[in-house]
């Protein structure tokens, strides 16, 4: 069963059309949108299980130049 | 051009299962999850324009029984 | 010297459309809007100085029926 | 493979007492504390998968009479 | 040694002048001011140890009628 | 039919003073002050649509040399 | 009519106790503590007047090297 | 009589891995965990009093290179 979880993602200022495209690149990554509000970027991911989920987002995202900070909401149904 | 946006929201405790039904019937709400973290759904919803889309949000979600609080992140792009 | 602030205005679901009706006939009070994001309602209110500003918010903001919470913020310049 | 989360609580005010004695009899909950901050009471829950944690949350915790607010971080490692 | 801390209290609208009345009997409490911005009252109170400090928050304070949330800070130093 | 939103700014330390300036000088902002609170300043900025107030926030706040976060809120009403 | 603020203060990480001293020896900060939670400093202010205080936040605390980020709440009683 | 704390701390991008090593290792962390949501690693720590708990984590976490930001909750009970 695969996992699914919101990344909420703040950027550096000035570069969230670099690193939206970066975003939308990482394997797993279904979609990706600008947003306003408290977050800059909102993607929606997907991977095998929990533990495949975190890596992705620890490995893949947060070693994106300009990523901030990002917040992870999975889905649960 | 239609208007996209990611509704987050706060359910009274224990109603979380009744409202995703009531939000998913909602019209143009795309998809609605429940979710760990900050808020208990996440739901994308489409409207014409940016009035509509407040009106929908005020007056279709907001008066959803069980409905707490909702944070609503418009999408640019 | 007046003294003027930002209140960020919650209300109970539902709400919105009456609650802002009400805010704007507060005396001292220059605008009022429904936004998105974390709160529902953004007004400016101008008063005498910091005392009956706090005396506004407090005795006719949070006495309007379907107010839920309010954040000031005092302007400085 | 089980899965684990930190549940953050809020209770409704004068309720922590009870609160706490109600969370620690929930199936899975290996700890829970009162705790200074943000949240009243923090405890940490074991299921057997992130569905069932889900469930946990939303029917055994959030149906807690005197529970306002959780925030469920999933453990990744 | 006597612990000391920062209680930023959240109270139900139109409630703040009876609630800081309220805080400022409870023995312990050494000054109450009602504020501007996401807390509407700060307290600072005194107490023998870090378990009758949350004692009292939790006996003395969350049970004052119109106190809707509570946030303490420890002092370290 | 233009659309209009709240930016809230965090700026770098030292430097309000200086990114006020900057801000009042962008095209399509309407005003702007220091502020006490979550945020030191907030601006009212008016745009011909959602996408071109996107780009004025993302091309010409965000790129301010001193803003550190920006959170817009949408005018609905 | 002098005014009041207590001053919340983020610290850059490993700077608590160089940044204190230097809060502490700001003309018109009564009292400053290291304190847990959201924030790490929190500090009593007074000036002559709001513009006085705001400009006392902004000239004399954030240009504090190690200050990361401050929410000043205002005294109203 | 030991006092014990959460810790919840957020960290550079791309370093979860290499801090929650780091924290393991500091003398009175019970457990730390990578985490989804607001914060990127939960530990629990235990000191001999409010003081030296306060030390640990400005002098042992706060000095980690890659923690970012720290809040801690006061285990009351």
């Amino acid at each position: 069963m695969t996992v699914c979880a919101f990344a909420h993602i703040q950027v550096k200022m000035g570069k969230a059309n670099e690193v939206i495209e970066a975003i939308k690149a990482v394997n797993g990554v279904k979609e990706a949108h600008i947003v306003t509000g408290e977050f800059d970027i909102i993607a929606k991911i997907e991977a095998d299980d929990l533990k495949s989920l975190g890596d992705k987002v620890l490995k893949n995202i947060h070693t994106i130049k300009g990523v901030y900070r990002t917040v992870t909401s999975m889905i649960v149904t």
